[in-house]
């Protein structure tokens, strides 16, 4: 679909992510059209999809649909493509399909996937936590690994209900919690036949410590609740290669599992290198300080796809607050420019802070100096957490559901549905993967998982 | 896993709908052991999954884990399998894989499964309203239709927004109401620059009327409700061919569309072919007055799959209300006869009525002359429907939830996430059509969807 030049500037936006949506929303009184193309027509709220994975929370209400988020906005309009290449001389984005997406600004938020580092059998076994129908999908998974040993408990003995993550950062760490209270509370009731205690969740981190970007205190904190909520901690323990029905580690030891949830690093979406341009390490685009790309004033990006740096050249951290940030920031520089207001600021991330849930009545929070360098541990982190989770997620009626659902859980032990369905992934959600060959580890993924149907 | 056997007699049932629930909760203080077997690990209160399909409700309000039902039920045990065949000597269930299943008693309530009779091209295009997954594909693939005249509006002409209902039975009658809601009320708003008014829902009927159970002033108010509301309703039209991208009528008038809705007529489980049993008409289960099978007097099926009978030998309807008394009434008779209280009795079936929903306070409810033959039509109609399916939705915060997404609704004209997913079929669900080749047409469905992706 070419289309003849707008009468007014058109921004298109590449990801309905952080970047995407705050920058969409803060040029909704710029003399300018947006555009948002995703390959899903929802928003998926990622930090909290370890609730999904863990039946915590149901898939809807971690996701919102971009048309109701923007329902109001006039300037806007949504394409549900993906993106394949850009003609920087023609100013348009080519989607998959052969159809183009005129621009006269480009903001690109495509985020990041997991990466593998080269580590055999990562692809073709992993589940990696970053969208909405891996969630799912490790969910399901899991529930499937106990169905199997109702049905056969000889295979406990096999490692069926062990499962291993991989990576100490928030995002393992707030699986491994989430997990073990699943197999502590929630499931003894379902399987009452079972020995639950014996389902294991191992948490692998290759550093001496958990949470990196925390404190000592935190790390700590963290660690001891994590141990005694039943939680395998392995520190110092580095992957060596996972293999059908089991992991090994650097040194040999091996591990006997169905279930590999990999949280241990990430790259730039694979998009990076379809669209020719310069990149820092681990697949970041590389920015000006007003996040344009180098050679490209016209095009920026933010979020976790681009390597926007503190003063000092360190990267910044891929969290959301960055890419929110940086979404406001490039639209506010849009904004002004395009009123004829020009001359471009640099962007500073303000860090307001980290927080992490370890589990029930147990987060870490640690806020920035600017207020006051608070740090609160326990009951308290946990109310932070959850506090300034609903408040950033989209749609009032998936804070009133998620609010219910956590509160209902706290009271009653119980979590939701813990349907055992199977999610398609998006499409061309393959392509987020780190190579071309993610589309043979979906297919080999699910033909393990028919092949257990049809035993 | 061949099994000892077991102390208390076991009841097998094949089927977690409406037969296998209140047979087993019947069973609840008998002496025996309970075993549901099901390929899904969840209940799907088919009553509603139109509403999912018509994004009304999210699928996990509709579907309720079994093992959550029975959490408090001693006697009970599920497992999560396919049934491949029966050996009625040795009186076991044989597994999918090779497991086999013994029973003392068994209750077959396997449902029923789209009946395509023989019309070319219905197998490979049409989808059907039996199942989660299904319905939640119909959602996403109306929604994509949506999305790709969004970026191409061209595609109104060649009937993107087309959907066809053939079946003008009250799963007919019900899904063409709610979705010309979702046209006219709804998706307009996500849409803005689409001209939604153009998208049609054309309801197909072969006989001259709606509503075939009901009574004729119902016929004519459904009919007149729906019209009044833009759905076109074809009355004595046959369908003749489903191709590629438009459906033939009998006399050879096509209609554009890529969406066809089969809800004109069921058959009973496939599986009932691999049980050697006899047959009614449609595939259902030749039972005695007792419900169970002739030859097989500790075996027993009841609910869509059955053919059960009234006293003047007409089949019993394919109604919830027929598989839940059926389902209790097989629960007393093994109870008592394991209690040796024997002597059989006849099931006969208690009509308490029809309940329709058209749309928006617009409902037909017939109530059985034992309720004074109550008439409801309109606001009183459609209320009676929404309570009574609150009172049957399993779960208590299914209902929560439910009604609150129908209050929401109501006073919002809005609807669920409205979220494009593809939910897989369950691992053997393809099993579940009329022939060997639905595993073809699921691949042919999803191959047109990945083909638009990738246009």
């Amino acid at each position: 679909m070419s289309q003849v030049a707008p009468a007014k500037p058109r921004v298109v936006i590449i990801g309905a992510g952080f970047v995407g949506l705050y920058a969409a929303k803060a040029l909704r009184n710029a003399p300018v059209d947006v555009v948002i193309v995703d390959q899903n027509n929802y928003h998926t709220f990622q930090p909290l999809i370890y609730q999904v994975a863990t039946a915590a929370l149901e898939p809807e209400e971690v996701a919102h649909g971009v048309r109701a988020i923007f329902r109001r906005q006039q300037n806007f309009a949504f394409r549900q493509a993906t993106v394949s290449g850009v003609d920087w001389e023609g100013k348009a984005l080519e989607l998959v399909g052969g159809d183009t997406l005129e621009f006269d600004y480009l903001i690109i938020g495509a985020g990041a996937v997991y990466n593998d580092f080269g580590i055999p059998g990562v692809k073709e076994h992993a589940f990696y936590l970053k969208s909405l129908s891996e969630a799912v999908n490790i969910r399901s998974h899991i529930l499937r690994q106990f169905e199997r040993a109702s049905a056969d408990p000889s295979l406990i003995d096999q490692g069926a209900l062990n499962v291993v993550i991989v990576g100490g950062g928030p995002t393992g760490v707030e699986m491994a919690g989430a997990l073990t209270e699943l197999f502590s509370r929630v499931l003894p009731k379902d399987y009452p036949n079972l020995d639950v205690s014996r389902a294991k969740v191992i948490l692998v981190e290759m550093l001496d410590f958990l949470l990196p970007p925390y404190g000592e205190r935190s790390r700590a904190y963290s660690e001891e609740v994590l141990r005694e909520r039943g939680v395998e901690v392995r520190l110092g323990t580095a992957l060596a290669e996972v293999r059908d029905h089991e992991v090994e580690f650097k040194g040999g030891e091996t591990v006997p599992t169905e279930t590999l949830i990999w949280a241990a690093g990430v790259r730039g979406n694979p998009l990076v290198d379809a669209l020719d341009v310069e990149l820092e390490k681990a697949a970041r685009i590389k920015v000006n300080p007003d996040l344009s790309l180098p050679g490209h004033p016209y095009a920026f990006a933010a979020g976790d796809v681009a390597g926007s740096k503190y003063e000092d050249g360190k990267l910044h951290p891929q969290v959301a607050q960055v890419a929110i940030q940086g979404g406001k920031f490039i639209a506010k520089t849009i904004a002004a420019e395009v009123e004829g207001k020009g001359g471009r600021g640099t962007f500073t991330y303000f860090d307001k802070g980290n927080m992490a849930i370890i589990g029930r009545n147990a987060g870490v929070a640690e806020l920035s100096k600017v207020f006051g360098g608070l740090r609160l541990r326990g009951l308290l982190g946990w109310l932070a957490w959850l506090f300034i989770h609903l408040v950033y997620l989209p749609g009032y009626r998936n804070r009133v559901n998620a609010f219910t659902d956590w509160v209902y859980s706290y009271f009653t032990f119980d979590r939701r549905a813990r349907l055992i369905t199977e999610m398609a992934p998006s499409p061309t959600e393959v392509t987020n993967h780190t190579d071309g060959a993610a589309s043979e580890q979906q297919v080999t993924r699910k033909n393990r998982e028919a092949q257990f149907v049809a035993r």
